[in-house]
């Protein structure tokens, strides 16, 4: 068995971030019509270190397979904190297809569901986009909006981190967290640990993609603010379970009927953005379904990337 | 990022079948103490061509995640049933250690568990044994008997297959089924699709490791023969679940107080064979903390094994 390998600069060379807005744009409408499955994912959990997740998927006649962890503490020492491999499998005969890896992939899903998430659920006339957060994420998104053709600033609590990001992409550094706050379309890309965007911060109009609390206990905005907004997300169990709106769950402000999956605003069969006074929210727990449409179009571009390297198992 | 990966050859090499059988009785002691953990598996179910398993394993330091196939109509088409590769990454810093060929890893850890069962719950007189089903995993457990140092014959459905395992390993054919069913010692490594050990087979003093059937349906021996028998398992949950046990514990004729868990014979906690008239059955359902313990096995021999390949990510 012999299997190409693509590492993060070979992911980033194979899927534009604008290809990687449109399949994603698909999984999320194959997963909205049940054409694309994915059972829970699994934690192993080794606190207060990290954890790693298992996160399987099946779809377009492949079956995916994420290994990747969250390790908070590793940067100090010069490690990162996401890391892992993405395994893609023929669906038919089980065969290996493919190894990714899976920061790299996390990162360009990450990016392309903010961003998609901000074009469908913002308004048409949106002008400014901001960044809150400029890790390997947050860098994602900055690079994802501005190949759609759209200005952004981006704002980091460690300001040199802004002005790298923005140095090295060609973005703007926000010249503090109320600007950023103030744009037409607002992503957070956080830890999670602090609530970014508290009470009676947003004005009306505004879309906000939250894209860090990923897990029980973090939040990026203020339940009261949330209640401002109109809820959209990702897929259901893991919102109300693991991410944003998991408090507002568990107190029973939020129920299933108030939040809408962004599949089915994009297959045409709930209503996005309803009048140009909505506040509109995204909540991003992330998907195997989106790890998987980026894994198929690196491997659609494998034969444009002649110097793969592989896995001979 | 570069790790070490076992090929199938590398894995024959890295760990012999005797050290497969230290470190897979190694795993169930550290399983029955607390010590090593496994988040139940995940299934990726693309039935009726076959499924994916997710199986996660936490022990020694080290995270596992093995992905594995089960696509029984691919040896017509060449291909091989089980196929996959397993994952071993650092627990402290979710850093990759290590990618190992998975079919190779299940067989060398599927060979140990049935010949250490037999090795801790036979008669200590025993001196025949016999392997039933000579497909990869059933090689692998002659293998292992017969460097436990034990005469073996083996039998299958079709009798060529039988004949190259035994000529390979220099070890015998069994004339039938009925003398293979008649060794001290008896290992079923079938399919598990028909009962091989039917109604009033076993003789007194005899012990059975059932490898074969694993998943829901499948069954090598039958519910009355099962009742005459002192029970054993790997697990519990997987063994009540979709082992060999299943239907005898839907139909409410066994309960987990009728089973006992290798583990826990290993430890001392719990007591195997008592009488030299005993029947013993011991239900493999296959665990994740096996595969970490062959895992770690052969990375400690990553060093004599200068010609390893690498992946590089």
């Amino acid at each position: 068995m012999s299997v190409p390998v693509f590492t993060a600069r070979h992911v980033e060379h194979a899927v534009s971030p604008d290809r990687a807005v449109d399949a994603v744009r698909d999984a999320f409408i194959a997963h909205a019509r049940g054409e694309w499955t994915m059972p829970p994912k699994v934690y192993v959990t080794n606190y207060p270190a990290g954890d790693f997740r298992a996160m399987p998927a099946l779809g377009a006649g492949h079956a995916l397979l994420k290994w990747v962890t969250s390790f908070p503490g590793n940067p100090v020492h010069g490690l990162p904190t996401v890391t892992g491999v993405v395994l893609v499998s023929d669906a038919q005969n089980g065969q290996l297809r493919a190894v990714l890896d899976a920061a790299s992939v996390t990162a360009l899903r990450t990016g392309a569901a903010a961003v998609l998430a901000a074009e469908t659920l913002g308004r048409a006339d949106a002008q400014t986009a901001a960044v809150i957060g400029a890790g390997v994420n947050g860098r994602a998104v900055v690079r994802t909006f501005l190949a759609r053709g759209r200005p952004v600033s981006v704002w980091d609590v460690n300001e040199s981190r802004a002005r790298e990001v923005a140095q090295e992409l060609h973005a703007e550094v926000a010249p503090s967290l109320a600007d950023a706050l103030a744009a037409d379309l607002v992503v957070t890309v956080t830890p999670g640990h602090d609530v970014v965007i508290g009470d009676r911060t947003l004005f009306e109009g505004q879309h906000v993609s939250l894209m860090g609390a990923d897990g029980p206990g973090k939040a990026e905005m203020s339940g009261a603010e949330l209640a401002r907004a109109r809820l959209f997300c990702d897929e259901w169990e893991q919102a109300s379970h693991g991410g944003e709106l998991a408090h507002a769950v568990e107190a029973g402000l939020v129920t299933e009927e108030d939040v809408t999956t962004i599949g089915r605003v994009l297959t045409g069969d709930a209503p996005g953005r309803e009048s140009d006074a909505d506040i509109t929210a995204f909540d991003s727990t992330g998907l195997a379904i989106q790890d998987l449409a980026i894994a198929l179009a690196a491997l659609e571009a494998a034969q444009g990337l002649p110097d793969l390297p592989r896995l001979e198992l």
